[in-house]
């Protein structure tokens, strides 16, 4: 549980489902968890939202923003024009120090934008990171970057292995995590310009290096961070995605097209929600945008009020246990 | 059916069930469909494999060779040092116009090594790419290149779109096959360096351009074709295989550990061992290095003789259609 005070700042506008999700997903935080967000957006709307949940007199702070950057503008565009955008208008309340972190389920490559642009990047942060944490084992293993810099050089990823070290230890007790680099093979001498001159800087820092790894070996919890660059990093999680869908796909197909299958089907159904789940980035809540003056949460465009909820209390439990602060004296 | 004569070379002695399982592959391909493989290794041993398998009389060729070159050799070094390593002597034989197409389950490097230094690139071809169908609809996905050049410029995308296009059009039956770039998004200003080059090379030139796709497009049947750089597509086929196998982990916990989840898994254990097989890269027979001076296949080193079989099958009819001259005049 938080302190009283707000803050965490939620883009009530960003997202497909939005404002409806976000605020469900605020008044969620609030009631189960006694978390409070400002919610940031067209004050009509929302408090209409807020209404409709019968939560107007639960005093959750609303930050006027007449404008909404969409799904499909171009991030930096939007963030520059669209200076009275909800994501735009709860960036600058954190810069301004009214709020010490951000969450949207908007348009992602905005939201970034925001969070290096407006938030801006912590000292000796070269190219924050985006980190997703894929299902598998234990805590499960944290990737970086899914997406945020498309071009990296190897002194970022080893910037991103001192980060998502860090995020490890803080936010799932990992003791000394193992970082490993992704990469087409495990012999050091695999691999691409990037990943052969990030070993090298790897294996010499004062990180807990493991080698390299494949992408077979994401999910086995072997390892606790792998870092690579934004580009290989969001085609990996996007085809996790793909597979999930194409596998639990051709499942329910099985479980369609005879008795046995559809008996079969019916019997495993509640574990094969489960196991679905695990496989969607729309549940997983929010992946954190790191090394940012504060924290940046960017959470999935179908995020539901769950999600939403989710994201919120994860970044409180961020904020209550230091993150920033300690990503920040770890790359000192 | 081929023809008489033998046109494929198989590397008996490459991967982890040879020889006993190239030879095994190789007398089913006989057997089963006329097609005759020259078997390269140790002749001893081939001939004591035969034998057992009651093949002695069956005329299959052997053509010696003292060396192996192991699964963890340096591909590069071992192609170079072992000059009679089977790889190498199977590899010869291509390039002595003794044989069309070689076929190894081997260390992939050294195949990959062996393809295009000793059986050479085809005239006009930049840089050979790993070619791997993915499971899907309809025929499948051509992800190329998935491991073969860590390192690409913009005009070897160019050309992957190309020979993956030739590929589905001759062996997939593909009318105009769809070809996209691999990225992060589908918008055209989405990208990295590299992609972004790629995009604009790729829609002014003759191919049927469908634009960028995602990760998790890969699966869906909407493109025919996908092209990226070797280090992004190998990670592709891994976090696939990967996430396969996590998938069905979880699904076989679910299975065993309730009543109702046994039976359930009962009910569906036909269609999952089918399911389970396509994401299981081992299955798949072997994956074509294109635009070298004939055909080199290069299957996963798990293969047992079924995938064996297939993988000569498919090369002769991949010979008997034409596809390397058809590959050397359409990149003309």
């Amino acid at each position: 549980m938080s302190d009283a005070g707000e803050r965490i700042v939620l883009d009530a506008m960003g997202g497909d489902n939005a404002p409806t999700a976000t605020v469900a997903g605020a008044v969620e935080a609030l009631r189960g968890h006694g978390v409070r967000a400002i919610l940031v957006g067209d004050q009509d709307r929302l408090e209409a939202e807020l209404r409709t949940l019968g939560a107007a007199e639960e005093g959750l702070r609303i930050e006027h923003a007449s404008e909404v950057v969409g799904m499909d503008e171009v991030p930096t565009v939007g963030i520059r024009q669209k200076q009275d955008s909800s994501i735009r208008v709860a960036a600058n309340l954190v810069r301004a120090g009214q709020a010490e972190a951000l969450i949207s389920m908007g348009n992602s490559g905005a939201t970034m934008a925001a969070g290096v642009l407006v938030v801006g990047r912590a000292p000796g942060v070269d190219r924050p990171p985006l980190a997703g944490l894929l299902p598998g084992k234990g805590a499960g293993t944290l990737l970086l970057d899914i997406g945020a810099n498309t071009d990296c050089v190897p002194q970022n990823l080893l910037q991103f292995g001192i980060m998502g070290s860090l995020f490890m230890e803080v936010m799932h007790r990992v003791k000394r995590p193992r970082v490993a680099l992704l990469n087409v093979g495990a012999e050091e001498i695999k691999g691409n310009q990037l990943s052969l001159a990030a070993h090298a800087l790897l294996r010499e820092s004062d990180v807990n290096f493991a080698g390299n790894v494949e992408g077979v070996d994401l999910f086995t919890g072997d390892v606790d961070v792998v870092v690579c660059d934004g580009f290989t990093g969001n085609v990996a999680i996007k085809v996790m995605e793909g597979t999930g869908d194409l596998a639990f796909g051709l499942l329910r197909s099985a479980a369609t097209s005879s008795n046995r299958g559809r008996l079969g089907g019916m019997m495993l159904r509640p574990a094969l929600g489960e196991i679905r789940a695990s496989f969607d980035y729309a549940e997983w809540g929010g992946a954190p945008l790191l090394g940012v003056n504060g924290l940046v949460f960017i959470g999935h465009g179908r995020s539901h009020p769950g999600a939403v909820e989710r994201a919120i209390v994860q970044v409180d439990a961020a904020l209550s246990r230091n993150l920033p602060a300690l990503l920040e004296k770890g790359l000192a």
